[in-house]
């Protein structure tokens, strides 16, 4: 909806010189860019009315660029149906755009408190309340930003995925993401993740048993929507990643919180009455230790003895270093009971959502037209960008320098760890992005959290990832990839001053050990 | 995982030019692109082993490309890990690909059928077997294809998203889109959202009333996941949306079919008992019909009094033509009882799954909190290149220019169909995309949907719109956005004579007349 051509904030009253004081030009951003969104913006307010805009000489002067960009900017939103340029008189606004239809005018009647809904009543689940970890937005601002599942900026191998995204926006190429997929996945993607990345992790699958998803988080969902629900018994590591238990809460599952030890998920009874049981075999989430062979086939072979079926979240699996990786769980399952979760969060970016799962085809069906009815199917554009990605190999160069990357931060870490926090209890598997630590039994976690931002340090404290109430609060997660290299030996230097400092305090919590 | 070295298909026994010949070029695609992916297949085949590659010179002459295209490719493949330059020995497959980790062998014991999960059982829900339209993934094959919900990839201004693109993709903002946004949205894309197209609408929200979607049918899905289920009841148009219906199905609730007129939904007792009521007021899905404002003024009060929230679907009203259009319901409801929701999936593009929803602040709270544990985020680099899109003025300018071409494009339909179906009821409305028409009521939709296909076009049978099982059969929806302008008169001329053709014979189901 236009303003009024007679508002007199925007016209005649304001001098033009006033007006053109409002474009203050940023560094770092395009100036043809930010002129035409000041542009854009001022023709919507109708500033400029039937007068002609500034010459471009002039233009050029008062905001201090070259008259080319000026003219170019002006010539591209004559294009556009802005502007029309009249010869020796200038630009001006496309009378047109005033000819636009514009809204029916209602008269509405006052509004009246009784009549509004009451949503408290109406709402059937109140997900804001579930427990989240609490990752401070403005991460990347804190010097020291200890935290899991963000990437370094300079690390994304941007001029490769530009790459890969010009060859997707070449004018032939469009007509293959811009259209409504409905339900089907772009077949390169599918074809791509197939054969670079299930298969080093030893999984063969067929293209009907694959589904592209918006990552772990929304395979997770949709497994839940179809199979979860009131009277069906699902299984999830204690501590574990807390959203997977909002998630069967959502869906009508209570889940089960199961018993870890040092190799992992414990089988026997404690499984034996599950439906579905998660696992993170790789690394357990978030206590990062791996599942032996040998607990990996006892586990499949209870699975078939008792009926329940697996869900393995492979999420770090793909950036392994320094230790020989395990094949996934799913690749040694021979009964079908393994649906393997995967995505592209932890080894290229979290942001772009794209994930991915292999299960049985009848399953996969299912999920299919599931996922048509919650989103019909990750953005198209995404989907040809990545499979490109793939196919011409920057994917896997990507995750070779990163193993390199990440090998040298693991050590960094560890050695940096044992020097600076000796009081506390570290679990560290090489190949993980983090590190989980048993503060001194006196020492809660959060309060740490608390203190340590303060002085510039992001580290995440592990009560949320407890199913139950009465958790030790005495864990922290320390994660490595997002901070830069040069940075986590001061970070963890005065990390672990705080922790001496604090373990000198009483805490007012009771601790229990883990 | 790399296949073994010893391979005999791929090293040794098959010579380098049996297997050069293998990399096809293919005109339309990037020559440097094609070369690369075939290389890096070739290498993750260990076809070269230590041998060279073939010098530039040899590549190209096979090739019949340039010389520097096969430099560059090699070149690239260096700065990627993938080769190493020899000096005056030329390019090889660098060795220290050999010492990737590489999985652990692992035996597993034979396959017992009897050790599978049974899957039926298992099922919650079964939404493969909900109706669709069955379009044909192929559709861009057909000369006619008269379907809805498609765009012509002509249509897409792809120029200037690239460019948008392009700004998104520097080096300098990367950070705003690789990082995993957890639960919030792009803020300037849901500004431009505001000040662009929902004041258009004669919508005023602030930014804690908006949450960006993955398009209309996902901001319908997390509104059933929290506010439907057993006991409440929700009420949909019939005929409608048929996925809507699936949607409430699938979240618990069995959606009511509510009856319309020549003037969209009726009032009255159907809607009394409802808790919710999903309404397309500005063209009636799939009727086109336009609700009145006096109607609109009704239904609002009705809402109010008897208790119930409208949805309201403004999926096609942003490219209006010809007549003035209304604002949106929600921009005369003065309680708080329309949840809005629209996308840019008929104004821009269905493969890029943008949408928005306006509602309730708490609301929204809570449906940012539910999306987290669905997907997160939509994709955090769309959403910025889609804010840029805006912000430049592209989309509007875009807007602007498909009015035009829909109008031309709607005429021609009407005049079209006057002519060659003079034995139907066409439900025409000027700035709808589709015509909604009863074929005489002996023919049924089906048959001619599936004839008209074998003469190269596409309509869509009625069908699976309605809600109850004994509907007319009779009616089909013919769309134009998809098909090129000098296409529809030479397609609506042979399906009126398929029509006629039809008419003289008789049809083997009963029809009703709606």
């Amino acid at each position: 909806m236009r303003y009024a051509k007679s508002s007199p904030t925007f016209n005649g009253d304001m001098g033009m010189n006033d007006c053109m004081m409002n474009i203050e030009l940023r560094p770092g951003r395009g100036l043809q860019q930010q002129i035409r969104e000041k542009l854009v913006e001022l023709i919507q307010h109708d500033y400029f009315g039937t007068r002609p805009l500034p010459s471009s000489r002039k233009m050029a002067q008062r905001l201090k660029v070259s008259r080319n960009t000026v003219v170019l900017v002006y010539e591209s939103m004559v294009d556009e149906g802005y502007l029309v340029a009249r010869e020796r008189s200038g630009f001006f606004v496309n009378p047109e755009l005033d000819q636009e239809p514009t809204l029916k005018l209602v008269q509405s009647r006052p509004q009246l408190d009784q009549n509004r809904p009451n949503w408290q009543k109406r709402l059937a689940s109140a997900p804001a309340s579930f427990s989240t970890l609490n990752k401070d937005k403005n991460w990347i601002s804190y010097p020291y930003p200890f935290i899991y599942g963000q990437i370094e900026p300079s690390h994304f191998p941007i001029y490769q995925w530009r790459e890969c995204s010009r060859i997707a926006q070449n004018r032939n190429c469009v007509h293959k993401w811009i259209e409504d997929y409905v339900d089907v996945d772009d077949l390169e993607l599918v074809t791509q993740i197939r054969q670079q990345i299930l298969s080093k992790r030893g999984i063969t699958a067929s293209n009907e048993e694959i589904l592209i998803t918006m990552g772990t988080q929304n395979s997770l969902f949709m497994l839940a929507s179809l199979l979860a629900g009131d009277g069906v018994d699902v299984g999830v590591e204690n501590p574990g990643y807390a959203d997977f238990r909002h998630i069967f809460n959502q869906c009508g599952s209570k889940p089960i919180p199961l018993a870890l030890d040092h190799h992992g998920l414990q089988l026997g009874q404690q499984l034996s009455q599950c439906d579905y049981v998660c696992v993170t075999p790789s690394h357990q989430y978030p206590t990062t230790v791996t599942m032996p062979i040998e607990r990996r086939k006892a586990l499949l072979a209870q699975a078939a003895q008792d009926d329940f079926v697996l869900i393995e979240d492979d999420y770090e699996s793909e950036v392994n270093f320094i230790e020989q990786p395990l094949p996934a769980l799913k690749s040694i399952d021979q009964d079908g009971r393994v649906i393997y979760i995967g995505s592209l969060s932890k080894s290229l970016s979290p942001g772009l959502r794209i994930g991915y799962l292999v299960a049985n085809k009848s399953l996969v069906k299912e999920l299919r037209a599931l996922r048509r009815l919650v989103y019909r199917h990750p953005p198209a554009n995404n989907q040809r960008t990545a499979a490109l990605f793939i196919g011409q190999g920057y994917y896997d160069s990507h995750v070779r320098r990163m193993r390199h990357v990440y090998e040298q931060k693991w050590l960094l870490m560890q050695q940096g760890l044992q020097q600076h926090l000796p009081q506390c209890e570290v679990h560290a598997t090489p190949g993980s992005f983090c590190f989980w630590i048993a503060l001194p039994p006196h020492i809660c976690s959060s309060e740490l959290v608390i203190a340590a931002a303060k002085q510039g340090i992001l580290v995440e404290s592990g009560d949320s990832l407890f199913a139950q109430e009465r958790a030790p609060k005495n864990y922290i997660r320390v994660g490595f990839s997002a901070i830069s290299e040069d940075r986590i030996s001061a970070g963890l230097t005065l990390l672990g001053s705080l922790v001496a400092q604090i373990a000198n305090t009483t805490c007012t919590q009771a601790a229990h050990s883990y």
